[in-house]
């Protein structure tokens, strides 16, 4: 295996990714100058993303322009849709898309959300590592990254980080995967 | 404030406590001769427990003698029951019962579960520290720790342990508390 899929998304301390109504508003709780907690890093290791069709949807109505727009991107949709760029409306299934990618030489994937994709994937043990930012706050409810009807997977711990703000990020990879 | 509410327990990494049918057999993967994550020591820190009716119950189907008979245990329940030893069966309000407790000298209160208890008990921000160990595991489905629904709590990271078998323990506060 050389091109890995890769899960970096921030959760909070109770496991969520949002609050109701997409409200993200608690990751700023640790915006700080000059901390870019390894996204810029993790960012090089990448040129390729898969990403939700509801995700996508959201960051273009937050930002006039899709922030991986020089990337390889697929959006995962049930509705056919022209690709604009480097970005592609991908219909298909998820699961020979990874093996597709996987196929070409290039460097690693990120899987950039939503908890709906990240599942979907999941579900067929098609994420190769999890780095995943724990934010210090618990924000009681909203929209979690794991669903229930997962298969168990067990993990290996390759990193564990804490940061000033009290940000931990975890880094995990399937057991037994090189 | 003296004595606190300590939440001492494992979870998955994608933030359940038992998979389904209470099946807690994923902490068998991090039992390692010699190391106890600090439960010992924790242990030594409180004189009481808060936990669960039907925690209680599943304890007892599992074990011929109660494992903190010791302590000065409350079992939350809707239903009287007969004191056994140190056990008492707690019918009242709980945040009563914290604020009793508080206002005793002690040492500090062990909130043992399940997620019911801990969840009523985060909805009125009762929980002084929380302690909770992270297994290398995602079990897919199961019985979670947070339930939707609890007010927003900001955190302080107190500290982060790593652990040769790959559980790594985050302990958290409040944030504003001493």
């Amino acid at each position: 295996m050389n091109r890995k899929t890769i899960l970096y998304i921030a959760i909070s301390a109770d496991g969520y990714i949002a609050k109701p109504n997409d409200d993200l508003s608690f990751l700023s709780m640790v915006q700080q100058d000059g901390e870019d907690y390894g996204y810029t890093d993790f960012l090089k290791s990448v040129d390729t993303v898969i990403m939700g069709r509801k995700t996508y949807d959201w960051i273009m109505t937050q930002l006039s322009e899709f922030p991986h727009a020089d990337l390889d991107s697929y959006i995962i949709t049930r509705s056919v849709r022209t690709d604009v760029g480097k970005t592609k409306f991908y219909t298909g299934n998820l699961k020979e898309l990874v093996s597709e990618l996987k196929n070409k030489p290039g460097k690693n994937i990120f899987v950039d959300g939503g908890a709906e994709i990240v599942n979907e994937l999941m579900k067929e043990n098609l994420i190769d590592a999890f780095i995943i930012s724990v934010i210090p706050i618990f924000v009681g409810s909203g929209t979690r990254l794991f669903n229930d009807g997962r298969p168990e997977q067990k993990l290996e711990i390759v990193r564990v980080k804490r940061f000033d703000t009290g940000l931990v990020q975890l880094h995990y990879k399937p057991a037994g995967n090189d």
